[in-house]
């Protein structure tokens, strides 16, 4: 396999978007595909230092993801982005510039992932400790033709990986 | 040719550094490697807007090209760095993240360089248009111990790829 292609997951904090992509890179790894995550906090730390959570800066991030991703899928490899990217516009721009774009919706109820609460951030958001919070006072734009959508309130990550191998076969990617 | 490495090209502003990266990445790909091309100018648009020229601003810049080729290194792509860089603590930071690194040192005289002023810059900088100007305003760090070093005002263009191509048949890269 040297065919490149961005996986790109996008969902509310919390819906399992980085379990999945962990889920699946070992799997990838083994069809010989070379794969490589970007996943959102590291590459704030490493590539938007400063930038806060307003749409313009959400929006710089996620164009630097892009491009980190265009460059490594060019180059052959699976290029696994696992960042909220709430907002359809700049999503666009990514699959334009990327080309080879697989968009994964990562569908899950809000109330689920704030039961869930991961990290915590939901509670701290809904005390006004964190502002700008995807979902609870920042928008998110589901995607409108993505190319898988799971559900993890309902699905195993078993179920969701399965679903996400079975649609990159479809589309030559495996 | 699957192995990864950083070909990391320091130098003034105007030294020959994109020209001999632009020489030498169609000769790199008839070997057949993979060769991402990261320049200096092209990242900061991509990568860095809103960064100026005090060091914390330029080494936060080198650091993140530092990330994306130890990024596409790790994924087997010879990437040619091209960016001033003109401190020597951030470039040995870029070695450290990189490990499969050789530093291209593109010495050529501070004169030379500004009497080709190949951007127009020097004279801008030398009005005084330009503040933090490496070479001018600004310091440059030149390498101790760079793996290969090229005199540009002496040597052909097509001289100095060849003793870098040379430089990395010997270290195993080619």
């Amino acid at each position: 396999m040297g065919r490149g292609v961005t996986l790109w997951f996008t969902g509310l904090s919390g819906s399992g978007k980085s379990t999945l992509a962990q889920h699946i890179t070992p799997i990838l790894k083994a069809h010989g595909c070379k794969v490589e995550m970007l996943d959102g906090d590291e590459v704030r730390q490493n590539l938007s230092r400063g930038l806060g959570f307003s749409k313009a800066d959400r929006d710089t991030n996620i164009k630097r993801i892009g491009w980190v991703a265009k460059v490594l899928t060019r180059n052959g490899v699976v290029t696994v982005a696992a960042a909220i990217s709430p907002y359809r516009g700049v999503r666009q721009w990514c699959r334009e510039q990327i080309g080879d774009f697989v968009e994964i919706y990562v569908d899950c109820p809000l109330e689920v992932c704030e039961a869930r609460d991961t990290k915590g951030l939901y509670a701290r958001a809904r005390a006004g400790e964190i502002k700008q919070f995807t979902g609870i006072d920042d928008p998110y734009e589901p995607p409108e033709d993505p190319e898988v959508v799971v559900h993890t309130a309902e699905e195993s990550v078993e179920q969701s990986v399965q679903k996400i191998l079975a649609r990159l076969r479809e589309l030559g990617y495996l």
